[in-house]
């Protein structure tokens, strides 16, 4: 039987960044042909990265796009990797319109360029906003191989490419994906490639693109399966990665051309003759995925760092305020960027209770970060006498003179400011505009406060189990949580307990589940009134807090999108 | 020839605010019958308002939505005007999904309901995201004229709908509609929709709904147009308004059923013979568009009234720094408001100008706004020593504590923040964030600098027209802009002459041009990189502004979406 050698570069690229993505191209191709690959598929749009937004619609962007293109089929081949089969994603743009396309560079030509057909415009997604579907297919035959291939969303919906290559015959397909992660998705992708390599009757190898971008973060996780669903070989989840194996696969016999399911199926040949075996053949690798909460923690690791990296910074700073919030904040920004680029501000204000100062410095000694202390007591007097400040406007004069007091260090140090805020107070408002809200990034925004909480024990007790320091003091997480915005004042004065919050804004808003369905789940009346009258009136604070990685389904953000002028209310009938 | 007398409800509806719309309907609807009209037109989605984003995608929204649309037929016929056909629209949600729908209600039942065709998705539009498409079209046999509907995009896109009912047969086409109000969109609208009565062979009914919602403003202009293209009736801009007119419809002849374009026609009798001829006429009346100046005034002003009132709120405050932009805010919202809503804050530094008070005490004073003064010199003294702030950090705190005592004053006495920021100074991230950004709605975010001092001179002459007084400062318009943020500081150590500066930013920003149609412009190559170079990187303080009434095609904001982790820079290849 023929074989090939096939290699999926699990690549982290940057979103507008062409000659940077161009470069990691060549040099992760330089790396296929190193190992022997005959194909490397990269991710879905991997010249301009994913998603490129409006950046899609502008005619300059798109042009250099598909300049870039021709470019690289050259420069792999001067780099001595022309004879690998390189698939690449780019956003093209013809006289229909802009398309999510990829393409094949072969020995220093584009070989073929091919449109995705199935846009997804749910979630996160509005492809009909950018893309024009396509509605033709090319297959390759190389080696004696013949390869077809589909873009992303076009192997989540039924019917379409696969199918239609299905028909065709093909010997192998490749998929370039940009694939969101979200929580679990580990468990709905295998079963479904499996269930496409079954319909095309090939292979599939899906490539995805891993690292974060803006409230994104992909985990990679790039696998192979065999055309019987078994998997072959799986890349690890939030790293770069190259993937190498063999795959033996049938002789190519006259296949057909034309129109299947709609789709237009062209074929060309790059390379008739199967190549003499070869040996020894590459040890397939099939890594493990992550636990439940390694997972979560990754990502919101990458998508930090990430976030931190591509916008020119390398640090960060933001209040130490001995709390659980801004502890579980520190242990993943020393997480992602090393405590040496974690800068510490602890912000006393006559409120504030000593044990937040010894557990903030604590925190700042077992993560090895900077640590500074500047007390708000003068700033916030001026404000509080000058207006005659009383009740919520002197509570939240003080949020505000800590916000201003991190930019300000931002600006004189060039730290980017982080937002502590999770997404239990980001719910139901339990937070200050232009307080503690202030930062470029909230690195636990998509985490309720239950989680946070449980993420922070699984961190310390893998810390323990390696030898390490746990890095959040035992003291932040267990002691009850506060805002310490006046006298002795407790979350518990504001909001309901936790646990309770907790399930009914899961039931209320990740489920969206209406007032007679809470009812039905076991809630109280108050409770429930209480909590959608909170979370129906926190719309203003929610759009103007910033970004942080969306890794359950319904983060606020991006894939949630309320009116501000809204006089909607979730009622009993 | 059979008569008809149709009403057009140009009203103002409430996102979400079912019930609210609800009466409104039911109110004006009683004017139409006491007006003795036979048909009223309501616009799109005016049980729910528009647009209602993600609120379509919950389940209990869509069912209150079903729900009102059989209990407003119910109250229309106990409120005695039952024998009024009226059309509403409403967000249905069947097997197949949610659907943009409108209703005929008449004599206490849904006597037929339609789902829009043509879904837009560009611009401010995301309608894939949320509906899916009808195709089957219901024409009612009222008084023996046969009355067909087509919603909103239904009417801009070619072929569909109307191409159908021109087809099948119709005497009468009413068109519910929702379309946001951008620069000079009226000199579009009435060619269009002449052209589409054309096609249907049928005079056209179009009715738009007024008011601000979020960064939308639309500006009613509600039309009727004879089946020959003639202007028969026209609504003013920007105000609520009952347009009634009589009709002579031909006699219905035995019309086609069936499928007409992919679409299916329905036909329903609800009421055979002509009405006996009747008089005397309504005299039809056509309001004359408004001026450009007066156009966009009146939509920054309705924008600003509905985001403040529809929200809860009746005052709003803003600094009042004797600079022009301050003063247009200024203007706007005592013609949105009333003076005596407008809480205007002097807020002197050390290095604010003598004229600075003098032109803010002159301000509040022809416009009838509250006024004081809160010097901040004794709030940036602790920060500078405290932090031993010098530089940029110096110049952003002295912002930033002016944001915060807004914030304060807004805490205790419940006025809503403005922001005063222009359009120039957003697009090249010429604001301090968390400083003069600070506001939950921004006026003026759509006008560029120069028009803010084209709107502040025409809104002085009308005033001198009217024999009032100008409200802005004639020293507010002159002076050259300064932030005094340092000794001496101008705009223009900073910024490009402001005539040059936004001339780049139309073609840059507007037009979506490219460097090398910069260059051939005629603009010189370093102004060209010094903009873009600021505009490439100031996406993150756009992101993080207040919404403002988008005027112009791409606002930034709701319809310009870009990545904030973003490589691509325009440059000259």
């Amino acid at each position: 039987m023929p074989q090939l050698r096939i290699a999926l570069a699990q690549v982290n690229t940057t979103v507008g960044d062409i000659d940077g993505n161009t470069a990691l191209t060549v040099e992760w191709t330089r790396k296929a042909a190193e190992a022997g690959a005959h194909v490397v598929v990269f991710p879905e749009m991997s010249q301009t990265g994913y998603p490129v937004e409006d950046l899609t619609l502008r005619r300059t962007f798109a042009d250099a796009s598909r300049r870039s293109v021709t470019e690289l089929a050259r420069r792999l081949d001067e780099a001595g990797c022309g004879d690998v089969l390189a698939y690449v994603g780019y956003l093209d743009h013809d006289e229909i319109g802009p398309r999510d396309a990829a393409a094949a560079l072969y020995r220093g030509e584009v070989v073929a360029r091919q449109f995705k057909h199935h846009l997804p415009n749910y979630g996160v997604f509005d492809e009909h906003r950018y893309f024009k579907p396509g509605t033709e297919l090319e297959v390759l035959r190389l080696h004696g191989v013949d390869i077809g291939m589909v873009i992303c969303e076009d192997i989540w919906q039924d019917g379409g490419p696969i199918s239609a290559l299905g028909k065709a015959g093909v010997d192998l397909v490749v998929a370039p994906n940009a694939s969101p992660y979200e929580r679990s998705k580990d468990e709905q992708r295998l079963p479904l490639i499996a269930r496409r390599a079954a319909e095309a009757g090939a292979p599939l190898v899906y490539t995805n693109q891993v690292g974060g971008q803006d409230d994104l973060v992909f985990d990679g996780d790039s696998l192979v399966v065999g055309a019987d669903g078994t998997l072959l070989a799986r890349a690890p989840q939030f790293v770069e990665h190259l993937l190498v194996l063999d795959l033996d696969l049938p002789v190519a016999s006259a296949a057909a051309t034309g129109s299947f399911d709609g789709l237009e199926v062209h074929r060309r040949v790059l390379n008739d003759s199967p190549l003499v075996e070869y040996s020894p053949l590459v040890a397939p690798t099939i890594s493990e995925p992550l636990s439940d909460e390694a997972e979560v923690w990754s990502a919101l690791v990458v998508g930090l760092r990430d976030y931190v990296h591509k916008n020119g910074f390398s640090s960060v700073t933001f209040g130490f305020s001995g709390g659980i919030d801004s502890a579980v904040c520190a242990a993943l920004a020393a997480d992602a960027l090393g405590g040496d680029n974690v800068y510490g501000v602890s912000m006393p204000s006559k409120y504030s209770s000593s044990h937040s100062r010894d557990d903030a410095s604590d925190l700042a000694e077992r993560i090895g970060a900077h640590y500074r202390v500047e007390p708000i007591g003068d700033m916030v007097d001026v404000y509080v006498n000058q207006l005659q400040l009383t009740g919520l406007a002197e509570e939240n004069i003080q949020a505000r003179v800590r916000g201003m007091l991190l930019m300000a260090l931002s600006n004189l140090d060039g730290h980017l400011v982080l937002a502590t805020g999770n997404k239990t107070e980001l719910a139901v408002g339990y937070s200050t505009i232009y307080g503690d809200a202030v930062g470029a990034f909230a690195p636990i925004k998509d985490l309720f406060k239950t989680h946070v909480w449980q993420l922070a024990r699984w961190r310390n007790e893998e810390a323990a189990k390696r030898g390490e320091t746990p890095p959040i003091p035992e003291n932040s997480i267990t002691k009850p949580p506060s805002a310490e915005l006046r006298p002795d004042q407790k979350d518990s004065d504001s909001l309901p307990d936790y646990e309770l919050l907790d399930d009914v804004l899961d039931d209320y808003v990740e489920n969206d589940r209406g007032y007679a369905d809470l009812i039905e789940a076991g809630f109280d009346p108050e409770t429930i009134d209480r909590v959608v009258r909170l979370v129906d009136r926190a719309e203003y604070k929610r759009r103007q807090y910033p970004p942080g990685t969306k890794i359950t389904f319904k983060a606020f953000g991006r894939d949630r999108r309320l009116p501000m002028t809204n006089g909607w209310r979730e009622r009993k009938s």
